[in-house]
C-alpha cells in the first residue's frame, strides 16, 4: 500500500525574505514522519496571490495532505484564506461562530477587537474552521484537487495546538503508514564527539534503529529512529537498542524525550523531599528562572539570589567580603562561600541544596587567568544531621554573554543532578565537607 | 527595469524530514535581498532525483538565478549533481582540477582521501566548479534555462564562504537591482492589530516603505522596508515615514533595529544615574536574568530575588505575613509590598527603583478571581528627597506557563521603562506616593 504522503507550505514575506527562521516546518515534517506519513517537499511563499494560489494548486497536486502555516493573521498582506478560496474557485463568507470565538478571546484579554480581526473570521465557501485553543485566528480546513488542506496560523505556539487538536487525529492511523518510532536520550556534561565516539561501535552494527547525536548548548541528545511494520514492533527496535546505549553511558544519560535538565532535577529532588535555593551572579537569575519553568517547582524551590554586585553577594548572601577581596568574585572560594552560607545559616530545614554560579560572562571583564567563559559553580548539601558536604568545579566555554550564561545554568543544574545522586562529575571536582 | 530575481533550493532528506532546520535559506533571502533582488520562492526536496530534477526545471523558468544548497557531498544520497545534469540534457563528467583541489584539501588535513571522495569532483558538461575555500565538496555553476544556477554545500560556513567569493560578485550592481533598506522600530504594552490599526492609513497611503507589523511575546515590531535607486535613497525614504509613524506611537516605541527591552531600560536607568533591583515570584528570575542579558549592566542592576514561597516573600523582601493572608500572595497590595519594601528599607542609595511580580502562571493554580495568566506588577522609585512612587498594574495572557512568564517579565520591564520615563501605561494603573 503506498505510504500517505504530506505537502508543507510556509506563507510569509517575513519567511521569504528571511527576516524570520522558519521553524514551522520541520517541526510539522518530524511529527507527520513520526505519524508514518511521507514528506514529499516544502515551500516558502511570499504575500502574493497568484502565488499563493499557484503553490496550493502544485501542493494539492502532489500530496494527500497540504499543510499551510502563516497568512492567516488581520492584516492586508496576509492572504492565505485568499489564495485558498482562489484556488477552490469559490468566495470567502464571514462564519458567524467564528467571529463569536474571535470576539470572546477579545473579552478574555480585555482588550477591544477591532475591525481587523473580523477579517480572521473569512473562510471560503465549503471550508470548515479549525478552532485556534491558543489565539484569535481560527483556521482552515478544505478539500482541494482531492488532498485536504489544513491552514494554521504561524505563531508556533498555535500551530502545534491545533496540529495536535486537529490535525494530527487526522494523520493518526492512516492506511498505508508505516510505524515509526524515535526515542530520544539526553546528556549533560560530556561533548557530543566524547559521545559518537563511545556509541561508534553501536552505529555501525545497527541500521534500525539509526542512532545519531545532536548538541544544543551542551545538552547532547542521542537520537534512536526506528522503523518496524508496527508501532509496537519499532518500539521494541528502539528498546532493544536503548539498553545498549544505557549500558555504555549509564548516569551521564539525564532524561529521555524531551525532558529538560531541571525537570529531571525537579523530580529528583521531589522524590526525596528534598529543596532547593539558588545565589546566582553570571547566570543572573537564569538558574532560577530554569526551575521555575517546571510546574509544582514551588514544592521542591525555596529561595533565589541574584547577587550580581559584591556588594549583594555580602549583604545577601553573606559572603566575607575577605574571602571576593582575596580570592576575587570569580573564584571556587567565592562560589563556595555563595553556597555554604545559605546552608549554614540554619534558615532552611535539611535535607536542602543551595546551588551558585559565579564568572565572566563577557564579552568585557576577562583577564589571562580568567578569560571569558570562566564559570565557577558549587553545589551545597545540608544533611539532617547538620554536616555537610560542597563539591566545587570549574566551567570553561566559548560562545557570546547568552550562551555562556545558557550553558553554564545547564552546568550547575547538571552538578545539582550528579551530586544528588552522587554520580561521578566529567570535569574536575573538589569537594569540602562541613 | 524589472528588479532581478533569486529562487532558493534547499537538498537534502534530513531537512525535508525535519531532523534539520534549514537556516541557509533564510540567511541566504537576507543577502539577496540586501543586494536589491527580489526573491520569488524557496523550496525543500529531499533526495530523489526526478524531484530534484523537476524543482530545478521549475526553479529556473521562474528567476533569473537559482541557488541550490545541500546534496554535494560524498554518498550515493547526494544527488544535486546528477539531478542538474538530467535538467541540463548532459552527462556528468570529472573535473581534472576539481579531484585536485579534493586531493589538496585531504593532505591538509592529513586524512585519507576516500573513493567517495572523487564524486564530488563531477559535474554536468558545460558547467564549471565553484572553488569551496571552506570545505572539500566543490560547488557547481551551470545555466539552465536561461537561468545562472549556482550550487554549494548544505554547510552553513562553507555555503556563506563560497556565496561570498562567487555568488555576491555575481549579484552585485545587476542592472535593475534595487537599494533595500529595513528600519525596524519595537513597541511593548500595545496589541498588534490596535497598532495595526492606528497605522493603517499611513500603510494605505504609502507602498514604499512597505508598513508591516509582527509580534513575538508581546513586543511588537512595527517594519519599514523601504527601496530606492540608491541606499541612500532608500534610507531617506524610511526615515521620512519613521518620523510618521512616531508622531503617531511616540513614547510607546523603545527602541530600534533589534534593540531588546531590557537594552532600552539598561540605556535609560544608565543616562540617569538610576539603579534597579528586582523582586521575583510568578517570573521566577526571568527579569533579572533578562537585565543580566546585557553587558555592562552591573552599572544599574544591584540585586534580584525570587521569592516564589510566601515564606521567601517575608522573609527575604520584609512583605508583611498579614498583607499575604489578607490579600492573596497574587493581589496589587502584595506586588505592591514587594517592591515598595525594598525601597523603603534604606538599603539602596536614591534614585532606585524596584519591580515586583506575582501571578499565577499554571498550569495550575488558578481560581476564577484569579485565573491562570493574571499576574500583578508593581514599579516603585525612590527619589533622592526620600519620597517615593508606586505604580501598580494587572497583567493579563493566554499562553503556556513560560510564555506567561515571558510576557509578564516584558511587560515588568515595560512598565519600568514607562515609569522611568514618566509616560502612560496602556492599562489600567493605581499609583501610590509615599
Amino acid at each position: 500500500m503506498r505510504q500517505p504522503t504530506v505537502y508543507l507550505l510556509s506563507c510569509g514575506d517575513e519567511l521569504l525574505f528571511g527576516h524570520t527562521l522558519d521553524t514551522n516546518s520541520a517541526w510539522l515534517a518530524q511529527e507527520c514522519t513520526l505519524l508514518g506519513w511521507r514528506i514529499v517537499g516544502h515551500r516558502t511563499i511570499g504575500d502574493v496571490t497568484p502565488d499563493i494560489v499557484g503553490a496550493f494548486l502544485d501542493a494539492a497536486s502532489r500530496a494527500d495532505v497540504v499543510i499551510v502555516t502563516g497568512g492567516l493573521g488581520p492584516t492586508r498582506d496576509d492572504r492565505t484564506r485568499n489564495g485558498l478560496a482562489h484556488a477552490m474557485g469559490v468566495s470567502l463568507f464571514e462564519d458567524p461562530e467564528a467571529v463569536e470565538e474571535i470576539a470572546a478571546r477579545f473579552r478574555q484579554f480585555k482588550r477591544p477587537m477591532g475591525e481587523n480581526n473580523k477579517l480572521q473570521a473569512l473562510i471560503p465557501e465549503g471550508a470548515k474552521r479549525i478552532f485556534n485553543p491558543a489565539g484569535t485566528a481560527p483556521g482552515i480546513e478544505a478539500d482541494l484537487l482531492g488532498a485536504r488542506v489544513f491552514c494554521v496560523p504561524g505563531v508556533p505556539k498555535e500551530m502545534r495546538a491545533m496540529f495536535d487538536q486537529t490535525i494530527r487525529p487526522h494523520l493518526t492511523g492512516a492506511p498505508g503508514a508505516t510505524s515509526e518510532y524515535m526515542r530520544r536520550l539526553h546528556l549533560c556534561g560530556c561533548g557530543e564527539s566524547e559521545i559518537g565516539a563511545m556509541l561508534q561501535p553501536l552505529m555501525r552494527e545497527r541500521s534500525n534503529p539509526e542512532i545519531s547525536t545532536t548538541v544544543a548548548e551542551t545538552i547532547v541528545t542521542v537520537r534512536l529512529y526506528a522503523n518496524g511494520a508496527t508501532l509496537d514492533e519499532a518500539k521494541r527496535v528502539a528498546g532493544e537498542a536503548e539498553k545498549e546505549v544505557r549500558a555504555i553511558l549509564g548516569g551521564d544519560i539525564y532524561g529521555v524525550d524531551g525532558e529538560t535538565l531541571q525537570e529531571a532535577v525537579y523530580r529528583l529532588l521531589k522524590e526525596r523531599g528534598a529543596k532547593v535555593v539558588t545565589a546566582e551572579s553570571c547566570t543572573g537569575g537564569m538558574v532560577a528562572a530554569m526551575l521555575v519553568d517546571v510546574p509544582g517547582v514551588s514544592d521542591v524551590f525555596l529561595d533565589g539570589v541574584v547577587a550580581y554586585a559584591n556588594e549583594t553577594k555580602t549583604r545577601r548572601l553573606g559572603v566575607p567580603a575577605e574571602i571576593i577581596e582575596k580570592y576575587g568574585a570569580v573564584s571556587r572560594e567565592t562560589a563556595r562561600a555563595m553556597a555554604e552560607t545559605q546552608l549554614r545559616a540554619g534558615t532552611f530545614p535539611a535535607p536542602v541544596y543551595a546551588l551558585a554560579t559565579t564568572g565572566v560572562a563577557g564579552p568585557d571583564g576577562g583577564t589571562p587567568e580568567k578569560p571569558v567563559g570562566t564559570v565557577w559553580i558549587a553545589c551545597s548539601r545540608l544533611d539532617p544531621d547538620g554536616h555537610g558536604l560542597t563539591r566545587t568545579t570549574l566551567f570553561n566555554t566559548v560562545s557570546d554573554r547568552h550562551g555562556i550564561r545558557l550553558r553554564s545554568a545547564n552546568a550547575a543544574l547538571d552538578l545539582l543532578r550528579r551530586t544528588i545522586l552522587d554520580i561521578p562529575v566529567r570535569s574536575e571536582v573538589e569537594d569540602f565537607t562541613w
